[in-house]
């Protein structure tokens, strides 16, 4: 499916000189939201995984709709004080400014294959940030998945090794 | 199915005094996930609706998969400034502060039937909001539904009228 015709293009949001690709239209579609998340899913399947995680909140708008459609877990990854219980975090610095993400220390198992989604790559850090997470609790990132790669910002360098799924690329 | 099961209880969570019900157990387990999102599904149907709206974050985590499984649009609801084209907005008071909500003015067309999905039903501040925002497009609001409810905050009496789904109570 051509994505694109469903990708709004918004110049200078959230800041001057940035092209924001806005996919609340694609959302907005139902043929061309299941089309995505079906074609997420058969990759999460191919992978035989067993947890989705993705990080918030747009990592969840296709992310749990992959994890409902194979019956298997999702582990949201937060912003610091929104996960209740015990948490694992981690710092980087993302396309304009700084952030932390966290995890439920019990959300991910030794061992766990896992498919992390998330809605567009850009420079890579949420992605990075949300790998390291993972891994430091001992589970396999079996693949990667977005809806968006934005190529200029070189965000793939730093995901060298991993198996990535992209459905658009600009 | 018995979610309770699945739900974590955190006490004096975000703030001393309160019990929060943390659902991230249930979202990891796949069966107790699919059944929630099957579930709502289910309702979306009966109610012939062809949008699901909800919240931000956390409305994303059962209303994408029940769009998903419709193919029908999903419409998030989100924070100010999370949107990049025009928006209408509404302020309400909830359970622990203020807020203001904000959807994009092209999300809904006149006469859409539609379902708002939310994790948890509390003072009903936040859904209130949303009812407001979908009604001012000129949508109707076919349908709410909640995993959890908490009754003694009753939230439900802003909610007179409209058909509510809610999974568990407390």
């Amino acid at each position: 499916m051509d994505y694109k015709k469903y990708i709004a293009n918004v110049p200078d949001y959230p800041i001057e000189g940035i092209l924001f690709r806005d996919i609340t239209p694609l959302m907005n579609d139902g043929k061309a939201f299941k089309s995505a998340c079906d074609e997420m899913t058969r990759f999460a399947e191919e992978l035989n995984v067993n947890v989705v995680a993705g990080p918030e909140s747009r990592g969840f708008i296709f992310g749990c709709p992959v994890a409902s459609n194979l019956e298997i877990g999702f582990v949201p990854i937060r912003k610091p004080n929104k996960l209740p219980r015990e948490t694992i975090s981690v710092s980087y610095s993302l396309e304009y400014g700084e952030n932390v993400l966290c995890m439920h220390k019990d959300a991910i198992k030794k061992g766990d294959r896992v498919l992390i989604i998330d809605d567009l790559l850009a420079t890579g850090g949420t992605i990075k940030a949300s790998i390291d997470l993972v891994e430091s609790l001992g589970g396999i990132v079996a693949g990667l998945a977005f809806l968006v790669e934005l190529t200029e910002l070189k965000g793939r360098e730093k995901l060298e090794g991993y198996n990535i799924l992209v459905l658009e690329k600009y």
